[in-house]
């Protein structure tokens, strides 16, 4: 019934948010079996895990283990696995469920899994009993470097992605960096292409860094948890200045504007389409349409192209299995994300590798034209 | 194309909340006709309006005038009328219609309607692209003195009533006291119970003041604007202080924990009970438990009984259509309620008039022998 004292190896990114919302971001190996001491030290009486049934049956009954032996009573809620559950309907299956397991007001809710759990566990905690606290227990690479951090829930509606959520700040993130073993090759490689995003949004010396050192992140060693905290550490800063994203926060969006289309023209079909994949070629894109509109000098758009595909990453409207359909339905499809403000487009674009800025009022015959070429295009990269 | 100049015959409680979310409430007849240019005047270029087919049908086409002519793109959304629209599926419903109108960040919702088109259209907003800013155009009473005002939205879940949901403020309240001479006489009785219940709880003179002047509010004298003014003013001055009920704005529950039961067991059918009813009979118990516990006399537990009676109101568990069960499953319909925290019953109950204060911690066994005492209790009023 011992819990283990305070661990000395974990790395530790402090979220300085006001309001008393601060909190932090604890990264390592084995964090899932250490994670009750950390969770019951937030108070409370109930914990309720939150997770799909692949990471459950890996992690569930080990991290319900650490929760109980910290004093806490602990239940699951268990959703079915992909994106498909980020809807009305998984929605209202969380909250039933945690309603269903006594979840009061000062309870917790504990997302253990990827960006699917952690958008819609936490859309369910910031809208159950109007608001309870929840911690993110991100089991992949991309909800490690992302989707954990920032407090953005939410779920997908028919006419699009995240079109539904809350912002809703997590009490406490734990990064079970040995989590990321069990990942698919895939899975990996999606979540890497939001590694390498923070160096091509602001950070050159980061993404010379990736370039040298992403096979450790991909093996497991240290590059790993110095990636995850380096990744968390950007996206802390930039959204403890702009958490409701009215400025800057939309460069986290870089590559998102052309992914999120792509995404939407395969249906959300993880077979077809991941989200870091879609990412992937929407960053390749936004590059070279940056370097098309002068913004930017081709031998960059080269180098970003370059880097994503020798970790495995497509980068061409083509990759996509089963294509992605006409220049007019990518465009539709972009029209209809939620950064499309009064009509206008928005992109994020770079003057550089490291020099995102956002773009707003962008021609859409411009983008027509660059998709135009992009799918005519046959060239390997 | 000209709209009206401001009016001056208008009541107005400004609710000073912080953070620029400070918000005015409208009161006045015809409101809903001059409601563009008050609307236009918050920015934006589109209002979506969210109604019932019931109101819709009355006002609908008024309001979107009205939005239209002071230069705002407006569409409508229209649900069933009726709690039962209250849910995740009336939840998805508004949203996908507010989607495929392309409501965008800067947009508004306005939601025309009763409590029930208020706290769904209030959640769709707060939700929608993570937020978007709405107004309340409330047209029964209960909602123009109570659901329109504080910003708490939300649905119901199978568990429970209001059990998911989100604090957001509305921008403006635009309470025309004119659509009230549509209602039933049934559903003005059901709002007057919220508003005998702001004298009940803090003001005695309010409760005086209805006592003498109720007849004005249902006739629609100017009693009616005064009595929603104060009402507005009270809650006002409640939720400023206490947004997110960690305290006193509980106070507002007032009859409330019985009354949701009763909701609850009835299975929120309007036919038999409707949310102002449950809460007489709640205001009724809540002053006769208090009582019984010698907190108060019964001398005032007769007199709010007795003006409740009078304006028509039920004040008996006897009162409900088809009955409300046991005293064991009025009880297990009470711990679902939210206002349950680990595990203890808490009721606002009160020294006298005016008197009320937050009471946590009963005892179950004793709220058990009391409502054992009203279900054998057959005496009348």
């Amino acid at each position: 019934m011992t819990e283990p004292t305070p661990r000395q190896d974990l790395l530790t990114v402090h979220v300085p948010l006001d309001a008393g919302r601060a909190y932090d971001i604890l990264i390592g190996r084995g964090l899932i079996d250490t994670a009750g001491a950390a969770v019951a030290a937030l108070g409370g009486r109930r914990a309720a895990i939150v997770t799909d049934a692949t990471v459950g049956a890996l992690y569930a009954a080990r991290l319900r283990t650490s929760l109980e032996r910290a004093g806490l009573q602990a239940g699951v809620v268990t959703v079915a696995p992909g994106e498909a559950s980020k809807s009305y309907a998984g929605f209202a299956e969380v909250c039933d469920g945690l309603l269903a397991l006594k979840v009061e007001r000062g309870d917790l809710v504990v997302a253990l899994g990827g960006g699917v759990v952690g958008d819609l566990a936490g859309f369910a905690a910031a809208t159950l009993r109007r608001g309870v606290r929840f911690v993110q227990v991100p089991t992949s690479l991309l909800a490690q470097v992302d989707s954990s951090v920032g407090g953005k829930t939410g779920i997908n509606a028919p006419l699009g992605k995240n079109l539904i959520g809350a912002f809703h700040q997590p009490r406490l993130v734990l990064a079970d960096t040995a989590a990321l073993d069990t990942l698919s090759e895939r899975e990996m490689r999606a979540g890497y292409a939001e590694v390498a995003k923070y160096g091509l949004i602001a950070d050159p010396g980061f993404f010379d860094w990736c370039e040298a050192n992403w096979r450790g992140i991909f093996s497991g060693g240290p590059e790993r948890e110095q990636a995850v905290a380096s990744c968390c550490r950007a996206k802390a800063a930039v959204v403890t200045r702009d958490e409701r994203e009215d400025g800057e926060r939309a460069l986290l969006n870089l590559g998102h504007t052309f992914g999120h289309a792509l995404e939407r023209l395969t249906g959300y079909d993880s077979a077809r389409l991941v989200h870091g994949e879609g990412v992937a070629i929407g960053m390749a894109l936004a590059f070279r349409f940056s370097a098309r509109l002068g913004l930017c000098g081709g031998q960059d758009a080269g180098r970003v192209a370059n880097h994503l595909a020798l970790a495995g990453l497509p980068t061409r409207l083509q990759a996509v299995p089963g294509g992605c359909g006409t220049v007019e339905s990518i465009l539709d499809a972009m029209t209809q994300d939620k950064k499309v403000r009064d009509g206008a487009l928005t992109f994020i674009l770079a003057r550089g590798i490291g020099q995102s800025f956002i773009a707003p009022g962008i021609d859409r015959a411009a983008v027509a034209a660059f998709l135009e070429d992009e799918l005519a295009s046959h060239r390997d990269l």
